[in-house]
């Protein structure tokens, strides 16, 4: 089968690789009907984490081609979404909600889902069918279901976000676009974009958004206090991962408000005297995307959310270096590659 | 009237100053029943904190002396207990539960309640009569409410504690010790106490830990986890405020768990990717006493909890620099002062 894989900093290629087969009882081979490329794969592609032929990718919407024997809960020929993180979804971890954490997670990103077929291990517990097979225009939706939006959702979800909610989001890439979605979606009453970039505006109150807020900084959080009787939002998304946008989003919110942050965070240090002081709520990490994927799945069935539209660029996996190219040089938010 | 001014490192004195009186119609004055001397007293006694010629105390229980014409809740004669903050109780975050951030929120250490009379702000919105005069012995436990009960019962609420719930807590002061109380009453089914004193390993099984961890730091951690199926507590509390207790919270807690944390913080940096990854909810800061001190007030009244017996030396006012000494030298967890 033909699949993206690493060589090094900026060097993608498509390659012949092996197809994947059924190992263990519980696993699953899928026949991919699109992926796509992430934020987090710019990583290597940059050369801040190191690659050997890696194969790549870890969001993936397919068809069940083949399952292993102690597979009950799908068959050969669903359409399903999974999430980046393979998880049993019994164990308590995952009965608690926290299926990124499960004690035998997989992540996905170690299968390479850049790829014609991709095996799915812990296939009941990771995959979810679609009630029957999508429509192609719902296929976008579907995968940002994935890893996108789900990570927004989960934002959303541990920043409570509400009915009678001033909501703030920093960062307004898909995540934090998908977060301003789900925070509309969830009843917040007020939903502050921070976005400086005239597109994204446009899709962030698409989205919902009632407020943009174009400064960063201690500006931005000035503006946010501004917009909430000096108080800060309720609920804030962090969606960026450094030390200026958690900070941003700390001092963005009121005393015994919540923040959720689903930026991956990097050489961040919170001052513990700030946070103390602060009073707010800290909740997030690596999204538990599967506790969330049978209501967003109904939700994009019903037509009633359309978070596929943070696709801004749509290309043949066998064009995945120009995808990458295009992301790295900020030509595209988000790259679809089709199967 | 007497009072404890402290003028230096080490030098406590209790001398004559000016009895307070109502200067804003919110105002009452109280004529203390009895005070004490706090954990965080001790910076300024150890030159941590700068001080000069500066009135001591923040706890403080009493009888209402004389109001100001405003207040509307209170009645002379009252016997009241306050917070360590004084709060409207009125503005948004107050009536959120957060009154330690009130809007109008005045520490109580800036009025000193070491001493024979107090003068409290936001009379209203900060004191909580009793249901009648105290029986004496009832009077350290309502004094204990006034801060170190209240914030423990914070640390727990933070930490989720409750049914079904493990619950590990990190520091076994005053503030640790009534955590464990506070998670017991709060229904908690198995409470670890990390302490490696005999004395207060008898206090925190006397307030309800099942489990006592003498080990510190990583050792801790694995301990907790042993305990725990290797996931870790539901719920934990932090009591202490350091680096070490701090990171000893979050890896003793389990992905989509909670640390209730209200150790002041002092020279902490919680590191991103470690908290990121961790998947822990963090919510702490000064407590918001006034928002439980109604329910803690009957629990007191009704006997059904006695955190008093955390005050292990009892002394007159004028004896305060002794106290001081006892607490500096770890002969005293808690110094109660009679008035």
């Amino acid at each position: 089968m033909r699949g993206v894989v690493m060589h090094g900093p900026g060097d993608v290629r498509v390659e012949d690789r092996e197809k994947p087969t059924i190992t263990r009882p519980t696993d699953a081979v899928i026949k991919l009907a699109a992926t796509c490329i992430c934020g987090s794969d710019l990583w290597p592609y940059r050369g801040a984490d190191s690659v050997d032929a890696t194969p790549m990718g870890h969001e993936y919407v397919g068809v069940v081609e083949e399952i292993g024997a102690d597979v009950k809960n799908l068959k050969v020929g669903d359409f399903v979404v999974g999430s980046f993180m393979a998880s049993d979804n019994t164990c308590e971890i995952c009965q608690a909600g926290y299926q990124s954490r499960c004690v035998h997670v997989v992540p996905m990103g170690r299968y390479g889902t850049q790829a014609e077929y991709a095996l799915i291990p812990h296939a009941d517990g990771t995959l979810v069918a679609t009630p029957g097979q999508p429509d192609a225009d719902l296929i976008p939706a579907l995968l940002a279901a994935s890893d996108v939006l789900g990570t927004g959702w989960f934002a959303a979800v541990a920043a409570e976000a509400g009915p009678g909610k001033t909501v703030a989001v920093v960062g307004d890439g898909a995540v934090g676009l998908l977060g301003i979605l789900a925070a509309k979606q969830l009843g917040a009453e007020r939903i502050i974009a921070m976005s400086r970039h005239a597109d994204r505006q446009e899709l962030a109150r698409r989205f919902g958004a009632t407020d943009i807020v174009e400064e960063r900084g201690d500006e931005g959080v000035a503006k946010i206090k501004e917009l909430t009787n000096g108080l800060g939002a309720h609920s804030t998304i962090e969606a960026v991962g450094t030390q200026e946008s958690m900070m941003q989003a700390i001092r963005s919110t009121r005393a015994g408000g919540h923040v959720g942050y689903v930026g991956v965070s990097h050489d961040v240090a919170l001052p513990g005297d700030e946070l103390f002081f602060s009073g707010v709520h800290l909740h997030g990490g690596p999204a538990p995307v599967r506790r969330f994927l049978p209501e967003l799945i109904q939700l994009i069935w019903d037509r009633e959310i359309d978070p596929g539209v943070v696709f801004d660029l749509t290309l043949p996996l066998e064009d995945a270096a120009e995808g990458y190219k295009a992301m790295d040089e900020r030509r595209a938010t988000k790259v679809l590659l089709t199967v």
